[in-house]
């Protein structure tokens, strides 16, 4: 087994024998093997990666820490493991079974004399894990975000009244994959004008005018880990209510930036965040969370959101994505991806956040 | 109500008050509504699509036959409605609710009295209208088709000595937004060489060389629909042993287009495509099924395979895609994607199918 793996091993509860984990994501951080489908089953003794033929030759050269098994017919290849364990009761993956998954896993598991776990203690723990990035886990965000912002540099240029939000979204994403990326993060979102006051707008046919707010908020994949950022231009000139709300999201960012560090408490960094932006006068304008945390996933732990109770710890990786958004008017919302540590965070943006005028 | 959820709600058993869906492509499918979240609660007299504050506007102005809710806490506000139709049971679709899912509506159900049916009764249900299409759904298969061979025809012109698989892909993918392609239908295959004997090679950065096989499996996604076609051609020239096989596989596509009508078994089809390619000398080297329906997924219902005992009907939308994979050498897939019809089946591919050497 590799670290990973004996550390979630020894997580598990005296009375559970093995935990059963399928998501991608999940067994590609404990193996580093990518497939679409493939049981990584973890014994207090070893670990086993079934994978059916399309996988087999790939993954015995590239799954790492565990013994990778072929199999035809599941039950029978997993019946033989949870023989030689005596395997008596697995824990599921609760986030990752369907009804569908687990009733037939069931079966398996019956059959050779073993109880099924339903429930989610085991995503707990593999999310104790996971909250926390490694060097390696941080350069590939760090490699995201890297391409995301020269991209996005360069499709600036092609910003100009009559562009339409897709033109401009299709640009942005073809140059993320000609610089290397693996795919988008997220459906890309490029919005202008009124739209931008929808916090998760979708890009659209509408022409880009003077006078008009541009979100983006963008993001690009590296070998399975997201980059996230958001900036808000503005193209030819913009009135005093938008410098004014530009100007309150520009420090509430920087006040959540400020707020972050080892020991500080999620949800008492959102609060910090909406009181200084309901205090400026907009209540009721910044509804969403303060930020997420970013890795394998676009969104996982820990949320900087009023109900997160959860301490910040060095190696967190998180987003802190305050706006303001005027229905029927427009929208505001600046996002930097950062990493936590002892004092403070490092932000893995570098792309200016004072208001550019296109 | 509309008819489809009208027709779903009469099929659910006499036991049974409501249904609840929740995957991405049911909602659509019986709302036409496009959202990342909400839940279809269909009960015998009435359907609800509860969404957050994200949709509430949008959906309350798109979603078809149904009463759209708002909700801020799903379970008061499904609880209202639970109570207001005296519902005691719900069925849940057992192949997208995960088990932290349908445990935190248990939780919901048991509160407001009602019990939850966990099993794959409601999804056997819904394949029985999916699995036939109506006009409007193959219009969109169709569209999707029309994209995908004008930018495979306009891509095919970069294909050269040099040139990587990579590349290529990118293009592809390009050109396909470009025409208005909402997406890929899956990660687009292109790979060439010695690759090809992988049926999911992936697209990387060695280079086309003559005397290649370059296989295209691609696919663009219109409105939620998605097309599905493979074309394997070749560049400079080819050796007798790739004509050969080649020329096996047109063959077993054609006679697997042959064998499609209304009435006819799935297995069956499949049965006579593989039997041609085994008698012609490449037992072992087709592993795969012969083809799978095609619509608001890229994989589903019917599977023409050696264990789906459906009879075909019109209506029906496949792929026939038999190939012929010869490790460490080459190989060859050909797949159109068709509707079945009383007597035959409408290929909805119209690219040329024999050997071309670009």
């Amino acid at each position: 087994m590799n670290a990973s793996l004996e550390i979630l091993a020894s997580m598990l509860p005296k009375d559970v024998d093995a935990a059963l984990i399928i998501s991608n994501e999940n067994r590609r951080y404990f193996t580093q093997f990518v497939s679409s489908l493939g049981y990584l089953l973890l014994t207090k003794e070893e670990a086993y990666l079934f994978v059916d033929s399309r996988y087999s030759e790939a993954a015995a050269a590239g799954a790492r820490g565990c013994v990778t098994v072929p199999f035809r017919k599941l039950s029978a290849d997993m019946g033989e493991i949870l023989k030689r364990h005596d395997i008596r009761s697995v824990m599921l993956e609760g986030s990752a079974f369907t009804l569908n998954n687990a009733a037939e896993t069931d079966k398996i598991l019956s059959e050779y004399g073993a109880r099924s776990i339903h429930s989610d203690e085991l995503d707990k723990l593999i999310t104790k894990l996971r909250i926390t990035k490694t060097s390696s886990e941080v350069d590939k965000i760090i490699r995201a975000q890297r391409i995301t912002e020269q991209a996005l540099t360069e499709t600036l240029k092609l910003v100009r009244e009559g562009v339409t939000e897709r033109e401009i979204t299709l640009e942005l994403e073809y140059k993320m994959r000609r610089l290397g990326a693996d795919g988008v993060s997220f459906d890309l979102i490029v919005i202008a004008g009124e739209k931008t006051s929808m916090p998760h707008g979708t890009p659209g046919n509408n022409k880009i005018k003077p006078g008009d707010f541009i979100t983006f908020d963008v993001g690009a994949l590296c070998e399975g880990y997201h980059s996230d950022m958001t900036r808000t231009y503005a193209l030819g000139y913009v009135g005093d209510k938008q410098k004014r709300v530009y100007d309150t999201v520009y420090k509430a960012q920087k006040i959540g930036l400020d707020a972050l560090k080892s020991g500080a408490v999620c949800k008492e960094v959102d609060k910090t965040v909406r009181d200084f932006i309901y205090q400026a006068g907009f209540e009721g304008c910044f509804e969403h969370s303060t930020g997420h945390g970013v890795g394998l996933e676009i969104h996982e732990q820990p949320a900087l959101s009023p109900n997160c109770d959860t301490i910040l710890q060095g190696g967190m990786v998180v987003t802190v994505e305050p706006g303001i958004y005027i229905p029927g008017e427009f929208g505001v919302r600046i996002e930097d991806t950062v990493v936590v540590t002892a004092d403070g965070c490092i932000n893995l943006a570098v792309l200016p956040k004072e208001l550019i005028i296109l």
